[in-house]
């Protein structure tokens, strides 16, 4: 995106956030085992959002006179040597949008001048203690009171301008959506019995890396999907699994993808399979359907524990009353999670600024198990991303606790339900764009319809 | 490992240090954009040497009168339904041979009572804010007074048992280099031009992956080798270019590889080309002769830089006396990092507690360009793995830098020397185990000589 995009945004969060000096920090380089020894550089998405400026140890500062200051590092002769030349902060910048550059060790100045002035300095909760760290030094504050001194009108105001995605934000969730595709290709034709999962998921990061684009969270790769953010991958496929894969790659932009797919190991659904993955399939295409400015987000859950239910009464796994089964929550030992969250330049969209993204003012999550864990109830917009991911799992020591406790009994069939363990886990998940009428599955289209998984 | 190596390895450390009690904090999960959204995790390696346990939220309590307490999680409902059941901190503690394990909730009580008792509590300096915050609110210090309060005799302690390797230990290193060695492989049968560095990046991380053991640092895949750190996969390699690649697998157990190879895009060097490698092969293969308890790891890097120095004069980009011009650093043009470093669970093994690792006390490093970069000065010792890798580069920048102020003029060709700007840059690197009297090249032999690379 070029430099009037970020100089547009900020100044619409300028005239949303009128008062005092707006104070971006970037990320530093994450250490892994030692302070050398870094995880991939990955910026904080606001930064990226109003500078687009993916480089660590960087600054934004919006003065309260309308200035706009970009605090960036020069390149000394042993960054040359072992990390190559950099462009000049004032190069940086200008590639930004940002009329003013300053060499990084000036920002402290910067903010003690500021902070003398007497003019407010507000900043997003820091979600890395460094950050916290680095601010509690800036301002002058023990690092323990810095998230309780972010400012809330400026994370509403962030929280609402990036909720709503431009056509270019769109392109860049798209761009990564085809490397997805890609991805998901490489499973597919790498998934057969006798193989560890971790083949998979290095067939699937070599397309991505080959693309030069990150993953966006680390890929669930699992033939025990019951456990919902399953990161091992040490499991053999058997011929009766069903292999889980939920992953997105990021695009050059820093947009996420995620997608869900369910594959059978042995490359044909069981009979057994194909009725649970039809029962969520419905689930996920009954909110396709249903979404769009008309509902809220919390309404498209409801749907898909609906059709859930329906089709899990139809097998035998439920029963009785399916509207007091939802609205008891008797559904959430099968579907224990949210249908989806916003999905943007973070997986888990603006997460960092908490429910005020998810959830209208006053409106607290719900407490009940299953439903609480929806992270997005809001009513939906035009031009919202959402994940649309239903999912129907059989988890061992879940099904045994509420087994002890006899709980929902009226609804749910625990001697059908013990026929399943074993079974794993299927979710179904895509990415939608609202629109003005409806909603558009963002895409190339990844195969979904059993007969398309199926070799 | 089982319980009673890490059982003795405490046991040691306690010998060492008699005195205090002495607390080790296990690594959090570290968030890439958001909080739940995190890179992979890697326990700190001071806890997988003392431990083997690698989980997020734990730490283990050393008291002063000889007690052994192992603090983790305990699984909850939320925490089985999307992470999966998790052993009791019982269990994991038996696993390390730990007598004691409580619930890490009570922690700050177990360090408040240690506290009120006046013993003092030792600790390690942190190389991550959040655990340096985590100590800070244990110690009741301020965040950044935690690095200066760490404990320099336990920091000596740790370096001088895990700098000499177990055979388990190089056991560890060696299936890591198993890895690397197909990683080579892969790479190699990649290479070709008009492909992207990425696409090789992505099939050697593949490989690593499908044996489901992570990669020990960012690879470097470049056909700019001359940025030495240089970790951007996007250029297209050409026919003339040299790929260089830097990478090593993490096994199992944490441990780590370090190669260094080069392999021409065209399949077969050419003639400049083979005659820089040259230099360095000879470099490499002089240190590997030299390696022994009777040199300092300084002998080594000044070998190498004599021969690196000798055959660059034979090509007629170094001249005059080069005894003179290796004391006086003039060969750092080229040859501008240390020889090597010593390897274990880290790449750079223990470099977290600095140059007490790799210098004896009251010996401080160089301030010359090049030799500063010397991570390891002292006498090797038995069982000591160190890395061994030499390389010439010609960077530009670099080369203007020193050309416009003439410095070391006497010894340099720049003229010769601006002939091979575009080359790139050749390094070569082996891990070397020190042995009674000499050394051997761990791994099962990865491919080094130009015949053996070229296809």
């Amino acid at each position: 995106m070029d430099a009037r995009t970020y100089r547009a945004r900020r100044q619409e969060l300028r005239r949303n956030v009128p008062h005092g000096a707006i104070l971006f920090l970037g990320l530093d380089e994450a250490p892994r085992n030692y302070a050398a020894n870094v995880y991939p550089f990955r910026q904080d998405s606001h930064f990226l959002y109003y500078a687009g400026i993916s480089q660590p140890d960087v600054a934004l500062l919006l003065t309260p006179d309308g200035a706009e200051i970009f605090f960036g590092p020069a390149a000394d002769l042993d960054t040359i040597v072992w990390s190559g030349p950099l462009p000049s902060p004032a190069e940086t910048a200008a590639r930004a949008g940002v009329d003013h550059a300053r060499d990084i060790s000036q920002l402290p100045t910067a903010v003690a001048d500021l902070r003398r002035s007497g003019a407010p300095i507000l900043y997003l909760p820091p979600y890395r203690a460094a950050i916290a760290q680095k601010l509690a030094g800036l301002l002058g504050r023990p690092a323990n009171e810095i998230a309780a001194g972010a400012s809330l009108d400026l994370a509403r105001a962030v929280a609402r301008q990036r909720s709503v995605k431009s056509g270019e934000e769109v392109a860049e969730i798209e761009a990564a959506l085809d490397v997805s595709a890609a991805m998901f290709r490489a499973a597919r034709a790498a998934v057969r019995p006798g193989r560890v999962e971790a083949e998979i998921a290095g067939a699937m990061q070599a397309v991505a890396l080959a693309q030069d684009c990150p993953q966006a969270f680390l890929p669930i790769v699992t033939v025990r999907g019951e456990v919902l953010h399953n990161n091992s991958y040490h499991r053999v496929m058997q011929a009766g699994d069903l292999l889980l894969i939920d992953y997105g790659a990021e695009s050059r932009g820093g947009y996420s993808a995620d997608i869900t797919r369910v594959i059978p190991v042995a490359g044909r659904f069981d009979e057994r399979q194909r009725a649970i993955y039809q029962v969520v399939l419905d689930a996920q295409l009954a909110v396709i359907a249903a979404a769009s400015p008309r509902v809220t987000n919390r309404d498209l859950h409801f749907i898909a524990a609906r059709k859930i239910a329906a089709g899990l009464k139809e097998i035998g796994l439920m029963r009785g009353d399916l509207e007091e089964a939802v609205q008891a929550g008797a559904h959430a030992l099968f579907f224990p999670h949210g249908i989806g969250h916003m999905l943007g330049l973070d997986t888990h969209d603006i997460e960092d600024l908490g429910d005020i993204v998810g959830y209208p003012e006053g409106e607290a999550r719900s407490t009940q198990f299953g439903l609480g864990f929806l992270r997005l109830a809001r009513r939906l917009e035009p031009g919202f991303v959402v994940t649309d991911e239903p999912g129907v799992y059989f988890n061992p020591p879940l099904l045994d606790l509420w087994e002890t406790e006899k709980r929902h009994a009226e609804f749910i069939n625990y001697s059908a339900a013990r026929q399943y363990l074993g079974f794993g886990g299927v979710r179904i998940e895509d990415d939608l764009l609202i629109t003005a009428d409806g909603c558009r599955v963002l895409g190339p289209g990844i195969p979904k319809a059993p007969a398309e998984i199926e070799r």
